[in-house]
């Protein structure tokens, strides 16, 4: 059983409670990149909450302030994901004993994050247990009926990608030693992925009323792809020599291998989203407007079995569709 | 260092980012019950965040249920505290694998508290890691400027607790085999306490306007009532035989031991707040209108060291004030 379905099969409000929840002011409930409140009568409130562990999410001993960073980042990847503006965090950390270095260290990063990320901290809970671990609780802004949701896209809408995919996964093999470098470029370029992934709130922003569906690339794209076309009830096919790559990785890993870690690895938090026909030329529009990439990488076909159909992969080793907890 | 050093001292904003706060829609940051952000024209949103953890907050092998249960109930204790109306909350869960009938038992737990404490689901995140913890966030709305803080008790008001004190930690002994009980009855009433605390909404809600000061009993009534002098910049004598207790308790327990765990015990839930003797009148009508209770346990002075003077504690073993992780 995977996340996807301990949610869904168990933490979905029961239909009883779904119809008081319209009542009380839940626009989205489970199951979105993040869930919508009614904040005021032209803003809704994007509310999301991710939870980085020691040793599952990021190597043990990690430094502290690139732990605060990236857990930061990933979490503000869900708003992105729904075209919110970024606004308040609060953070549960759990570590095994209080040492002051690692929380000034720890704290640093957190502060300078929430500068660099436009978020501000306004709540925490710390407690004692055996492995460090944070969750980060994010809020954000987003115009009422305005959200970039999972569930509109529709036959023939085209496929894009924010940017370059497999870094994440190259940066874990990195950081995990399974992957050796001799262009030292290179590692500080694949640490920072990691440790400091950029979550396209500026994609996102400029998405809304252009994208018809869109979610953040955190499990592996053939993962994320398909939560939006099992939310929209459609499938999708995309052309593996369309995946944006990072060209220096190709002189250090095959080109199948880096095509495979962009279709599964997970860890981009680049945005995914679709565009159907008629909006074509205001996505170019917004491009040429705002910093941000798109690239095409294919289009949503009508619903079908899988999901996801990946044209010149008959190389790739796909079995792991994406990063999945407890698989 | 304990919890609340490493917050002070680590996760307040720097005051660069403070001025950018009220401009952000921030109407109270880190240190009290819970922050408030501007939800709209005439509500603030207040937020709070509880981690759970097996082993430390709980005993090992808890039923599910049961501490899915505990987990919403003291997440919404401080909203209780704040004077706010639960809403909405997230569930972050780790938990080492996957079982399915844990699983089902803690979502039924979860769905039955969220019903009876008036509070919905909206999203979460589940993660694999070696011990069972959880991180719930808490969202409920508060009138703007009616929010009770920790920051308003003045000289001469007197200070109140909600109900009876020392049940959480004769819970604890209970459930950890240090304090055995002859009679069934009371052993399933502390096994209630402590799993099914009954957050004081309905007192908060009704002590608007009414109490200058409140906060929740989570850490034991010197370390909470020493918040409030703090923030306060007062200090407060109370008198121990004023301290209201579970009777039947007294068969099983010295009176002396149960006055100890009712001054630094903690897990209670009660809420302990402050009123100007010109509000006494208000706090009378307001406790015969709605169903909640008041027990006058002292009187807030000027400030001075200690915090909290404890009269007629004399024989009492007051060094453990309150339950403090890392300390």
């Amino acid at each position: 059983m995977n996340e996807f379905n301990i949610i869904d099969t168990f933490f979905k409000p029961k239909a009883a409670q779904s119809e008081s929840d319209i009542a009380s002011g839940i626009r989205l409930g489970v199951g979105d990149d993040c869930a919508l409140i009614s904040k005021s009568s032209d803003l809704d409130l994007a509310v999301s909450v991710d939870t980085l562990i020691e040793g599952v999410h990021f190597p043990e001993s990690s430094p502290p302030d690139l732990i605060a960073h990236r857990a930061l980042a990933v979490a503000i990847s869900d708003l992105a994901a729904m075209g919110a503006e970024p606004r308040y965090f609060t953070l549960a950390l759990t570590l095994p004993h209080a040492d002051t270095d690692w929380l000034a260290a720890f704290s640093g990063g957190l502060h300078e994050a929430a500068t660099q990320l436009n978020c501000a901290i306004i709540g925490g809970d710390t407690t004692r247990g055996q492995n460090v671990s944070l969750s980060i609780h994010v809020m954000g802004d987003v115009a009422k009926d305005q959200a970039l949701l999972r569930s509109g896209a529709k036959v023939g809408d085209k496929i894009y990608v924010t940017g370059p995919l497999g870094d994440g996964a190259a940066a874990l093999a990195y950081l995990q030693k399974r992957l050796t470098l001799q262009d030292r470029d290179l590692g500080d370029y694949l640490s920072r992925r990691f440790y400091k992934p950029q979550p396209q709130v500026r994609a996102g922003l400029a998405l809304r009323g252009v994208a018809s569906a869109a979610i953040d690339i955190s499990d592996g794209l053939l993962a994320d792809l398909g939560h939006i076309c099992a939310a929209s009830d459609v499938a999708a096919r995309i052309e593996t020599k369309r995946l944006p790559l990072t060209q220096p990785l190709l002189a250090q890993v095959a080109l199948s291998h880096l095509q495979q870690w962009a279709l599964s690895g997970g860890d981009d938090y680049q945005l995914c989203f679709t565009v159907a026909k008629k909006r074509q030329s205001k996505l170019m529009q917004k491009l040429a407007e705002a910093e941000f990439s798109a690239h095409l990488i294919g289009e949503i076909i009508p619903p079908g079995d899988p999901l996801v159909i990946v044209d010149g992969a008959e190389d790739l080793n796909l079995k792991r569709s994406g990063y999945q907890h407890f698989a």
